[in-house]
């Protein structure tokens, strides 16, 4: 069976769950915004803007959804998960947030991560008297294990993206493109395979010494080492790969550097089990890059988690010391940048087993040579 | 000359004007977020996500850009105009702000609308003397006025809109696509003009009642209403049209609302001069509307700021009662909803001259019958 979206009953758990890590946690009320936490509470991808949308979650009972009238036709599909409280565009939605929540003293109220500060600031004016904290322990808890339908949605968006790369690696020469006329090309593979849009990135030359580079009019040559890191969506879940190819015949260099991120690459792989610090993988993989004389060149973390969106946690860096469960999915994505010449990063998604680490995606690693 | 990008002197400019209006305003800092705002002030599109990229504005002096090490090579772009501040991935970004501003007794802090609450939260708890408020006031006053270089921008963005709705209109049968693969089609005459992709509603029949539908599966038929409400993007400014449709021949209530909505869009335009109240924009539609048997059925204001957000300042809405200044940019979008029978939406952009409200986009607002 394809994968797909969550039923109803889904999110009625997942409320539930919400409910008990907030006792847990001594959260009295949950306030989640437009963003993948919402959408994983109540299946509702709310329109992001000025105009308040803001889930209400207390410890018991049915959660509010604050929405504007003009978009409660679609917030209607979330019922009965939840209560709808509609707001006119003539009234405040914080006055009609505050009136829901009534009385806050001694009340902690935890806010999702992505709510905007207009609306922030606006709910801690109407509600001074409580205690505002991050809601972020709450939803990560929550979403940080994958059960199997996430990750068979995890899993067949990253064999697609696959399937994509080794089209695009096929698809012939791409010296004499731009950066962006060749990340065009290849989300066009993506594209043709049923994959919403995320994100992309390719720098080339001196740009992939840049690891957040902007995709842009430089054209790639002969000689250029290129990174590709990009991903697609399926129902809501993201893949996130990282490719480094290099145009021509690669310089001793390139291959001296490909090869350590290439080891560092499976060395972090190998080293996740469950139990172990998510620190530790970001450990194993630059110590190996430290010894081979790149440490101050690895210029992030080793990985972040993945899911419903790109970046979330558990994050593989120094000083996180949770521990690694089955069923965490996140990157490993070594890189060494060297300023002015070339970077290189390889990435692969991997979720945590009983057994160790398991890639979600398998384009080859192999050095590969393009036109 | 085609409309382009501003020169670093243009943002030292407006770094110097934000400066000006924070003292008028009472505002010592103003911190801004990855968003539009950050890309008036300084030309930077930062990447939005877990790691923190925050401009700090003093009313006086050349303002910090704290920024991760793995994207400060992009933000070396905004020197001078900025100091850069890098933080490493193990180091807390939040800390580092405190550190920068240094003692918050009786220091006000503006904070921009779109930051994620995450950040503010940590900002709060580092300096939890200081007095949090809103930085929009100071943005909004920079942004509400568009300058020549910006409206050159608008114009031509709305033009090349408009060129494009020509084209699908005269593009054949849309009657039996569904609405994705209808957006798709007028996506697409909007990708061959080089415009960037900014959204897109395409609601048909019953869904064109819901005024913020999400455009999905659902097959477009002969005596449908469809909406097409969408946008492009071109050197960060957007369009904003919507166009209503009939498929076949329309019923004597569809023409008559569309009638309605169609005088209501002008009478709006009529009322648009310097000084006038901006709710006195949406009282001239709604009373027309209201009029006419309609107003419960207008569902929302009658239109909002556009720039570089696709909604922003001013907002045309009851209660406001901000004057409109020359250089102002809006849209003007009365509809009429009908739930489980169809809608009505007609918008164009306005721009407030000496003389009164010039449209941006001339797209034929006559009702368009199409297969």
């Amino acid at each position: 069976m394809a994968p797909g979206v969550p039923s109803q009953a889904v999110y009625a758990e997942r409320i539930k769950r919400a409910q008990a890590e907030m006792k847990q946690q001594g959260i009295d009320i949950l306030l989640v915004g437009p963003s993948p936490d919402l959408v994983y509470l109540i299946g509702y991808d709310a329109h992001l803007s000025e105009r308040l949308n803001l889930l209400i979650v207390r410890q018991e009972g049915t959660p509010d959804l604050v929405t504007p009238v003009l978009e409660s036709f679609l917030a209607e599909s979330c019922e009965p998960n939840v209560t709808l409280r509609r707001w006119k565009e003539t009234e405040s939605p914080s006055d009609l947030v505050a009136s829901l929540i009534g009385e806050t003293k001694d009340v902690t109220l935890g806010v999702s991560d992505q709510l905007w500060s207009t609306f922030l600031l606006k709910l801690q004016k109407a509600m001074p008297d409580g205690s505002w904290t991050s809601g972020q322990p709450v939803l990560a808890h929550l979403r940080v294990t994958k059960d199997q339908a996430e990750l068979d949605n995890l899993f067949e968006v990253a064999r697609l993206t696959d399937e994509a790369w080794h089209e695009f690696v096929e698809s012939g020469q791409i010296s004499g493109l731009t950066e962006t006329q060749a990340m065009e090309r290849l989300a066009g593979m993506m594209d043709k395979r049923g994959l919403g849009r995320s994100f992309g990135i390719c720098a080339s030359g001196p740009n992939s010494a840049s690891p957040h580079h902007h995709t842009g009019d430089r054209v790639i040559q002969p000689g250029d080492a290129v990174i590709f890191d990009w991903g697609g969506l399926l129902n809501g879940y993201h893949s996130d790969v990282t490719r480094t190819v290099f145009i021509g015949n690669p310089t001793d260099e390139f291959r001296k550097v490909y090869d350590i991120v290439r080891r560092a690459n499976q060395t972090a792989l190998d080293a996740v089990r469950p139990g172990v610090a998510a620190e530790s993988i970001d450990k194993a993989a630059r110590d190996l890059i430290t010894e081979a004389g790149y440490g101050e060149a690895f210029l992030h973390r080793v990985g972040h988690g993945l899911g419903m969106d790109v970046h979330e946690e558990p994050y593989l860096v120094g000083g996180n010391t949770t521990p690694l469960e089955v069923g965490m999915v996140f990157s490993d994505e070594p890189g060494i940048y060297l300023a002015g010449k070339f970077g290189v990063r390889i990435e692969d998604s991997v979720v945590v087993t009983e057994t160790g680490g398991k890639r979600l995606n398998e384009a080859s690693r192999e050095l590969t040579v393009m036109d």
